[in-house]
């Protein structure tokens, strides 16, 4: 594909073009996964679905992850730590803007394939134990991450709960936004929770 | 059924036994509907197995609700119309009491079912309207009634923001709640935003 410069060659020689290949492929994976879990749900996301929306062979997807649990879970951790490196890239202006960047992480396909991997967690015995799991790394990690972009003081009575209840809003505006888009809405209240958790944590 | 006293067969001749039958038989093919939905999501729900849950013929099933939409939607609203039933029965001791009342609303069964209609109706396009419509009626609802319960007065700015904000922090928390019991965090959220809106409503 193209014309291969020296230095491309060089970084090419050190990291050999059959593993560079492999990790493309996963994480052709688990973006499909998350486009067909947010699209048509766990029951419509079978491992063959997602090889062929990647264009993978299924043979292929299964030397990478065995089982459907295996890809899907995988898929979520994927993005739960895409997620993570965006917030981290954000250095907001404020408390308003970090609440509003808080709040975004649970609108958006993401959100919603995590949605409809929990719910289907909630049934399936199989993927329930890891999906809680999982959920709960990830639950503690946008905590801490909150905690960061708030410059909240956790040793205040109360200011840890207040974190925690504003994450648990943001993931009921999210739930909100499945159905109907509520951007104007979301927004008013985005707006006015922002004020009162500034007071709230001093 | 046992002795029928004077005064109940009066009351029988007054409502015909056949629509009393058919009463008790809608309710209960709701309520089942319900609690399949909770229990085994919509991909296994379907009017066969509510029919059979319920104890009903599928014959029976079809003439209350020709559709399946036409039974899960039905019973999302019956969902609804009981916790209004409840909530308007609860005269809170205070703000705090009002809040605790209302976040229950989202957690449980009902709020299990009424989650995976929700998720389901995302990629379902003949539930999608139905379900956005039932969702928007009964948001109102909710929220008209949260007004009432935390005797908030809506002319003051962000008064309205403030109550919507704390029905999605609800949501986020019936959400958590789905994958793991973590009924002492959310006691620590509830007690803590109980204080944050006291203050915020005036």
């Amino acid at each position: 594909m193209g014309v291969v410069t020296p230095r491309a060659a060089t970084s090419r020689a050190a990291t050999p073009p059959k593993q560079d290949r492999s990790r493309a492929t996963r994480r052709r994976l688990l973006e499909s996964a998350v486009a067909c879990l947010a699209e048509r749900g766990w029951s419509g996301s079978t491992v063959s679905v997602v090889a062929e929306h990647a264009g993978v062979s299924r043979g292929a997807a299964q030397h990478h992850f065995p089982t459907r649990e295996d890809l899907f879970t995988a898929a979520v951790e994927y993005v739960a730590e895409e997620r993570s490196t965006a917030l981290r890239a954000i250095t907001p202006a404020g408390r308003a803007e970090a609440v509003a960047s808080l709040v975004d992480l649970y609108t958006g396909p993401l959100f919603r394939a995590a949605l409809h991997l929990w719910v289907a967690a909630s049934n399936e015995p199989q993927l329930g134990d890891r999906v809680a799991e999982l959920e709960g790394r990830v639950g503690r990690e946008a905590h801490r991450m909150a905690v960061e972009l708030l410059g909240a003081d956790e040793s205040r009575p109360g200011a840890r709960e207040t974190v925690q209840g504003l994450l648990d809003m943001a993931r009921g505006l999210g739930l909100a936004t499945l159905l109907r888009d509520d951007g104007a809405r979301r927004e008013r209240v985005v707006a006015q929770w922002a004020r009162i958790v500034d007071e709230a944590l001093g």
